[in-house]
């Protein structure tokens, strides 16, 4: 083995295959760089090095990435014997250890890979930035002064820092696709029902959420999606296993393509960095052969945001409902973050009703995007409305954090309600374009094809119909053979 | 063509194939049946004698059952041009009529099937008997006293009555397998996303309503369910259609299986007829050499009761303000009936986050399902826990029905949520057994193998694990051969 950042993971699952290297070196090289890297960076927040260094002096499973170095985000995904926080205040000082594999980890370490620490996420996976009061921020390697984005934004920095080919991710709102978006990664975000979340949970708001993985190369992701998809037992549905392996639709180019792409949409606006990676990729494609022109934003912002809000108050409200199992005793206020705390008391002051009728105003969104999809095979669109944000930046500002204490100490819910949807929405405002995907259940993906002009990477971000991963791969592979950025990483300063 | 009832579909669609009647002549037939029988049971409630008898006078789609005289339920299930009232007085006297067919009835009518009339449901479909008040009662064809059950009463009179061989019915706490089980009918509910409900629904209550038919002979329902599933463009999920059709799982008997049976419940008393019913099918079952041993029921009853109902009022609390569409204006007390008025109260005071913690607790009960699975291959159950109710036995008595009204009028929701979900309760203890596979998602099917003394059906219930509609068929059909129902009809005094 040469340099251990040079290879990709299904490549270094090849060498140890071939002898050419073992997983403990693996895993020493993995770690040696973490040590390096991560204390500028903290992406890697429970570092789990034993463990793996006693799984890697065993037999391993003969899964397709035996060996390789991996990394779990400390979110939903538990692993037995090791602390789940979920980015919680109260979770993390009780050093709560769930008492199971979750399916997916089940997975995971049957493929063969070495979980060796897990990744930083804000409380919940509630926001599209990494800076949670249990754990602080994690930066960008491509400039410390910026978020690497969110939620899976432990994991984003650690891939792309050099210490994993490839890592853990979910995607409640964009939590795959934002941070791959930032740090210059491949990050698709699969179908509803594609990769089970059990035993513990079934769907994840409401269905939004699917986990996966972010990667530096395509194959890694397609080989690693078709290791973890199809059903588990007692799953909601059953999404069947594709009849095509989804690394077989790297092979070769897709067909010529319909895409339709959004370069401007109303009550959104599009930073021009965003706007040019867009017309950048727009051009790419048209000389690959597709035939690309611009659409409308094919859906109604303000009522996507409506339906998406309504879901996510009444999903924190529950997760801090839940709290009381781990906890062992209600949630109160002081066990989570003062934004987090608010967000659950106005979905507690939501009624039943109207959470049922946001549920059905997903399915116009989503009957909505089968009418686009009768037109286009794929929608592109920016993964972010704005470049990276600094660090703090997205934080709720000091005087009105003070201020919403005291609203809240005197019960207000409804000026709480008008002050956190605002908040809610400046967010949203930065991240328009992701929630979509995860509304209608629909894979969608980001490409690292565009790097702005302080050399932060801005991703495009590519919606295919539910099912559909297939044809996203295929597309991905060929741009990345037409634009590589596998070798394009992050001055040194940041790692 | 002999006599039109002594046909099941299959083999009708295939006279009609054969040239040996016609389209119009099966028509006729089934128009005569009902004007014999419907005015004593008032099943057909929405005639739709002209526009069924332009339809088979013209060309035919190539589908299975072209030609087959068919009765939709007038719920969910929306057809262009046609009335639809979802048993809602309001609707009913507005004469509403959708815009568009569903994605099923486009499906039922590309099979080519005749849709020649609507069947009743209760409000919203949402009892197990069908006596609303926009239509009055719905009575059984084995015993005019009787309810034929329900939601899908409507239908499963029809059928047993002899007007169609097969009929349509939605299934969201088992209201096809209630009604069939009453009516000594076939009835499948499919597993969750096997047939869409689009476009107007996504998921129905959460995922818990799978449309689907009720039919005299298993075979009609493996054909029929071959011909509908498969998702339609926009489904919030993607179920694939099965690699072998359903229709070929009865071409041999299932392997031996092994078979879980409830004979007893805590909480929730099975009548004797009911359990002698079970007896009697375990009987049945060993002798064809499956391996049948009493089980626990393998959930609590409270829990997945409570989970149910909070569902349920969320839901009915949504319908009422999704009412505001065809009415024009918000819904008012008199345009539904005073039960589901009280039903939309009580969701209306639930809040989001008890929703949100009571679908994370249908979870729990589809894993819990899974464990089941791992040592059985079926569960098998009461249908019901009691013989038909009598007509006006299962409606809230006048005395609490006015008391209600009037705790109504002074807004007492907290009286009013003590006393509907005592009679909700109440129905529930009759109907105990269902749900289970609506919150879960599995496959369930009702089968008629047994008569009470009085000469009413007594079904049997099977549930399988999700997707796995195969096995169901398989054994239906062993049993049917075993067991035959076919030529079993009720008293010409029924019809």
């Amino acid at each position: 083995m040469q340099n251990y950042t040079d290879y990709d993971a299904t490549a270094l699952a090849e060498l140890v295959r071939r002898r050419e290297t073992t997983p403990a070196e693996l895993l020493e090289a993995a770690i040696a760089r973490c040590e390096v890297v991560n204390p500028a960076l903290n992406a890697v927040i429970v570092p789990l090095f034993e463990q793996a260094r006693a799984q890697a002096a065993g037999a391993l499973p003969d899964g397709p990435f035996a060996g390789v170095p991996f990394l779990l985000k400390d979110l939903v995904a538990t692993l037995a014997g090791a602390p789940l926080a979920n980015g919680c205040k109260a979770l993390k000082r009780r050093g709560w250890q769930p008492p199971h594999d979750s399916e997916l980890v089940a997975r995971f370490k049957s493929a063969g890979l070495l979980i060796f620490g897990k990744t930083n996420s804000p409380e919940f996976g509630l926001v599209g930035y990494t800076e949670p009061e249990a754990w602080g921020a994690t930066r960008n390697p491509w400039s410390p002064a910026h978020t690497p984005g969110g939620s899976s934004g432990g994991s984003a920095a650690a891939v792309a820092a050099g210490i994993v080919p490839m890592a853990h991710g979910g995607d409640g709102g964009g939590s795959i696709r934002i941070p791959a978006g930032h740090c210059g990664l491949f990050g698709l975000k699969p179908s509803r029902g594609r990769v089970p979340l059990g035993p513990d949970h079934a769907e994840a708001w409401w269905g939004a959420v699917q986990e996966g993985v972010l990667s530096r190369s395509v194959r890694d992701s397609a080989a690693m999606l078709d290791w973890i998809c199809g059903p588990d037992a007692g799953a909601p549905y059953v999404v069947a296993k594709p009849a095509t392996p989804f690394a077989a639709a790297l092979a070769a180019p897709p067909r010529p393509l319909r895409i339709g792409a959004v370069l401007a949409a109303p009550d959104t606006p599009i930073a021009p960095d965003c706007r040019a990676a867009v017309e950048d990729a727009m051009g790419l494609l048209a000389g690959l052969g597709h035939a690309v022109e611009e659409v409308p934003l094919p859906y109604q912002h303000e009522v996507l945001a409506g339906h998406y809000l309504t879901m996510y108050f009444s999903e924190v409200a529950a997760e801090l409902r839940e709290l009381a199992g781990p906890l062992g005793r209600p949630a109160r206020r002081g066990d989570v973050e003062l934004e987090t705390w608010i967000l659950g008391r106005i979905g507690e002051g939501l009624s039943a009703a109207e959470a049922s009728v946001a549920r059905r105003g997903w399915n116009a969104l989503a009957r909505g995007m089968a009418d686009f999809h009768r037109r286009y095979d794929l929608l592109l669109l920016p993964v972010a409305a704005t470049p990276p944000a600094r660090i703090g930046e997205l934080k709720t500002p000091p005087l009105q954090r003070s201020a919403l204490a005291a609203i809240d100490a005197i019960g207000a819910i409804r000026l709480l309600r008008g002050a956190i949807q605002q908040q809610a929405r400046l967010n949203f405002a930065r991240t328009p374009f992701t929630q979509l995907a995860n509304i209608t259940g629909q894979p969608a993906m980001s490409v690292p094809l565009h790097w702005n002009a302080a050399g932060l990477p801005i991703g495009v971000q590519f919606v295919a119909p539910i099912g559909d991963e297939a044809t996203l791969f295929a597309l991905a592979g060929q741009l990345e053979q037409a634009r590589p950025w596998f070798d394009r990483r992050p001055p040194p300063a940041g790692g």
